[in-house]
């Protein structure tokens, strides 16, 4: 059906949801009117002289400072999406820095998009990152977003249970991705393994946390084994974001 | 000697520490000169017609928006403080949401302190929180954060491998506290754990996340758990926070 996939019975039985960090609800606002046609549906043109992930970006900086406030198809400028490709796009100012702050976005984003009976979305997650072993400036699509470890899972506890989610991306978006970047030359683009961590200092090996006990020789050990398992950039929230997108249905990049 | 402990040599072989978060560094600002006076000393008087927490809080927020605004002896309000007790102040405008984002701030101000030259500083982190068990409007003054499983620890992933700290918080200044809210009877006020987790709504038990695979009645059980466990109070943050403060020589409340 292309719907969002929310996964839980007791929202049906509320008499209404709040979405509190969007500061919506189901009886204060009319979610389908208001967001029900946020859809972003064009065809790059492959002559363009600006890389659609360039407008892509340049959209989600642009947008207005709401918490959901994104390009509609009135407002959309020509030519926003991938070659080829239809992309329904939603954009969000900001998430914070971290799992727990994106995943409480996605929970309400995705509940959001539920509520407007919203269809076809693809979220593109866009931010900066670490690169490992690439060019300074290189643009790092994720295939699989892997934990300090390096293993493809997303780990959460649930009511004292640990429950174990899969953390592989939409690998056709990836590819789509990747194809914009042949069109044009004007940075380095690849798509790889993205580790998540939920430390910026420590977590990702550097050195100047307020506390670090490990020696720059045990840093780039890691850091190597990091590149050996196929990741090339470093970030903190995709963990969460691939295995929230997988579970509801969305196409996730 | 009442200074910060930072415990990573690195950074004394370092040319110059940014820190990118606040937008500061050792050498394009003066940090002693900027910050090093940055500590409200005063009573609070007993017969103040506003509770010491109240003015606190209300400093907290009236500062201004930059990452590193807060009261200084210039600024200061008089009778800021707790009683009998003299506290070093500096507060930040934000943190955002969830342990790794007080992480990166965290380890930020701890250097700006040692950098600064700062002495014995108290940090006194304040915000909401879900209540368990307890009258709404309660203030739970934090004696150990606990994690999902209740117990006192915070576990990190440094370089791949797992390590633990402590998270018990400073047992004086959350009796100094308390002994403040009994000069006052507008709200309740408790000393007990905290129970701090990485996501708001499935961590925490609520039913209104995107997914929810759990029963009211298995979330009821699991809460009575960690109320016997003496969690009154639930969170995002405060494992790292405690964690990081007794590790640095920090009053933490």
């Amino acid at each position: 059906s292309g719907f969002v996939h929310v996964k839980n019975l007791h929202l049906d039985s509320m008499e209404e949801d709040i979405l509190y960090h969007l500061d919506l609800g189901t009886k204060t606002h009319s979610l389908p009117a208001m967001f029900g046609d946020i859809k972003v549906k064009s065809r790059c043109q492959s002559e363009a002289a600006v890389p659609p992930l360039h407008r892509l970006s340049s959209l989600v900086s642009q947008s207005s400072a709401g918490p959901c406030q994104g390009p509609t198809a009135a407002n959309a400028p020509t030519g926003l999406g991938l070659t080829g490709t239809d992309i329904s796009f939603l954009s969000f100012q900001q998430h914070g820095m971290g799992i727990p702050s994106i995943s409480i976005m996605l929970h309400e984003l995705i509940k959001l998009l539920h509520h407007a009976k919203c269809q076809d979305v693809t979220i593109i997650c866009i931010g900066t990152s670490g690169g490992l072993g690439i060019e300074a400036g290189s643009l790092v699509i994720t295939d699989t977003a892997v934990d300090s470890s390096f293993q493809p899972r997303f780990e959460q506890v649930v009511l004292g249970d640990v429950l174990v989610w899969s953390t592989e991306l939409d690998k056709d978006v990836a590819e789509e991705l990747l194809a914009c970047s042949r069109e044009t030359a004007d940075f380095p683009m690849l798509i790889s393994h993205t580790m998540c961590t939920y430390d910026f200092y420590k977590g990702q090996g550097r050195l100047d946390a307020a506390l670090c006990s490990f020696s720059s020789e045990k840093k780039l050990e890691y850091l190597m084994r990091a590149y050996d398992a196929g990741v090339r950039n470093t970030e903190m929230e995709s963990m969460a974001f691939a295995a929230l997108c997988g579970l509801c249905g969305l196409k996730g990049e």
